[in-house]
């Protein structure tokens, strides 16, 4: 069982191979509802056709090679405790819905944690693959690689008119959500954020905050995703969402040079300051730690800070949430507790890599 | 001419030497306002009657030897560049009304900086002697002994029933201001220093802090100082005075140990935050500096703190006044670009020092 080496690490090994536009898209994402013909859907099914899922994914899933992502190991959510449980959510490597989920669920994952094939969430099977900075294309690629080969041994749901059933009526047809990560520092600073975001709504992109509750978007992380799966090809869904994120980019990065021109020395000033706290706090809260978190990001890809990888905001934002605080102390934890932990923890993470 | 050596270093070499109670009492200081017979006060005199007085500090001070301290070494203010007399303000060696007078006005000071005599400021001879820490009667030991060689040499103006007279009628009789300067972080957080700052004043006592305006009190730096200088001996005064000083340490330490056993890794956390800060910060204002600072220094007094001296407080309090850091920038500054240079030579400052 390699419980342990998923829950170990809060950064997945792909996440630190960077990728193109990594000062902007932190990572990209193929998401694949799939189901089974001659199944009722898992929010519905019986523990007996549940089971029977599960078992599928066993046989004609596990078994096989899957170019060069190799194998897939099972971990089942009834062998988990709820703090691994919590740790893989908080990695995005299961959703919370299946965290929540006791009876004949599980998670494939490829070793490098870039493939996760959920078993029994909303759907039978939930494909994700995720890639490194910009990548839509390649991860839809990889995405539709793996798909096929599922094919091969799965029987899938499939309508010629409608695509793939679904669960969930706004899954149907290819099934697909795309979606990246994009840090968005200098659009929010310029308060920007919230005109922008309505005008993406209108074409039918998604973009909310992907940490922090409601509208809030901890450490200034946006997830943006497209919103319709029916009607438009897998390539044509992701096309479009690709030209909105390229020009999320070039609004970022226009206004991350204004800032530069006219107060550079505020810029510099913001971020060392946070930095100064990230690595002197003794007790800090996971809101102001994703703020300073976000200013630090952001100091490191404007120069202002060497030493300190890019992905120290990915790895963070994890590293700090309930699961993973508690998985390193090896021990439940109160929020006061919690908050002095992340001090912590952030302490000796910003410091390990300073040159 | 010592002027360099005066206005170089922000702190005087008396201060680096420590002394009782250092951990809340920062100096100790006797002033002596004294005025020569036959002669109008300097408020009233003209300007030959003003250039007779500093002709007389020039032929009967500046000669001789004062014992330990050695002999006076005396600047003219006529001699001395706007920014330089500044400086010599900002070091407390000076008054600002001195600073400001431009005939006949001068300042003598011994090598450590201990013992400075005014001359020509509200009154003849100001003459101020300062120790580290709470030793305020080590420091009236020593304003007598120099007084009484002055005495020798000058002719006071002095009055049987009255005592000395002084060009303000608040300084009649003994002529004496004895201060400490005080660091209380603690009673401020607590919220309680405007009750005991009252009772206190009810006591002839008066507590005003020292560096920012009005009632503020930059740094939790407060100077506690008697009111009355008529009707009891220089010892009463002193031992009254000293009364209330070893109240206001007992309540200060008493308060310290209630918030470390309260809320210890809140008050680290407070401590290292300003110490992140201050080590960080690119743009920084006095008041937030000195508030910062206050912060560190509570922490050297706690053991939160290693390798930064308790005098990081007072030079810095001083070095980070606009006129120092024009001196040391070598030309004006517009407030914004102090604001720059205060951040690094406070950057500078907080680093050196550092084990």
């Amino acid at each position: 069982m390699s419980l342990h080496k998923f829950i170990q690490q809060a950064l997945s090994p792909w996440h630190l191979k960077g990728g193109p536009d990594s000062d902007i898209v932190m990572s990209s994402r193929i998401r694949y509802a799939r189901n089974l013909n001659r199944y009722s859907f898992p929010t519905v099914a019986g523990s007996e056709e549940l089971q029977n899922v599960l078992n599928q994914a066993k046989t004609n899933v596990m078994p096989h090679e899957y170019g060069d992502v190799g194998r897939l190991s099972m971990l089942e959510m009834s062998d988990l405790k709820n703090i691994e449980k919590r740790v893989l959510m908080e990695k995005q490597l299961i959703s919370p819905n299946l965290a929540g989920s006791e009876k004949s669920s599980a998670v494939l994952l490829s070793d490098e944690e870039n493939i996760s094939l959920m078993v029994n969430e909303e759907d039978h099977f939930r494909l994700q693959c995720l890639f490194p900075g910009f990548q839509l294309t390649e991860a839809l690629a990889a995405a539709n690689q793996m798909d096929d080969i599922l094919e091969n041994h799965l029987e899938y749901a499939y309508d010629e008119e409608k695509g793939y059933l679904t669960s969930c009526p706004t899954n149907v047809g290819t099934g697909m959500r795309a979606s990246v990560m994009m840090h968005l520092p200098a659009l929010i600073m310029s308060g920007r954020m919230n005109t922008i975001i309505s005008a993406i709504n209108q074409l039918g992109i998604a973009v909310r905050g992907i940490y922090g509750e409601g509208s809030e978007a901890q450490g200034n992380v946006f997830q943006v995703s497209n919103q319709l799966t029916l009607g438009k090809s897998e390539e044509d869904i992701v096309d479009d969402l690709q030209s909105v994120v390229y020009e999320l980019i070039q609004k970022e990065r226009e206004m991350r040079g204004a800032m530069l021109d006219t107060s550079r020395v505020q810029l510099e000033d913001r971020v060392w300051r946070s930095y100064g706290i990230l690595s002197h706090s003794r007790v800090i809260q996971s809101a102001e730690a994703a703020s300073c978190l976000s200013d630090v990001r952001l100091g490191i890809d404007l120069g202002f800070i060497d030493g300190l990888s890019q992905s120290i905001l990915s790895e963070v934002m994890i590293l700090m949430q309930p699961g993973f605080l508690q998985q390193y102390a090896n021990e439940a934890l109160e929020p006061k507790e919690r908050d002095i932990r992340r001090a912590t923890l952030i302490r000796e993470r910003v410091k390990l890599e300073k040159i």
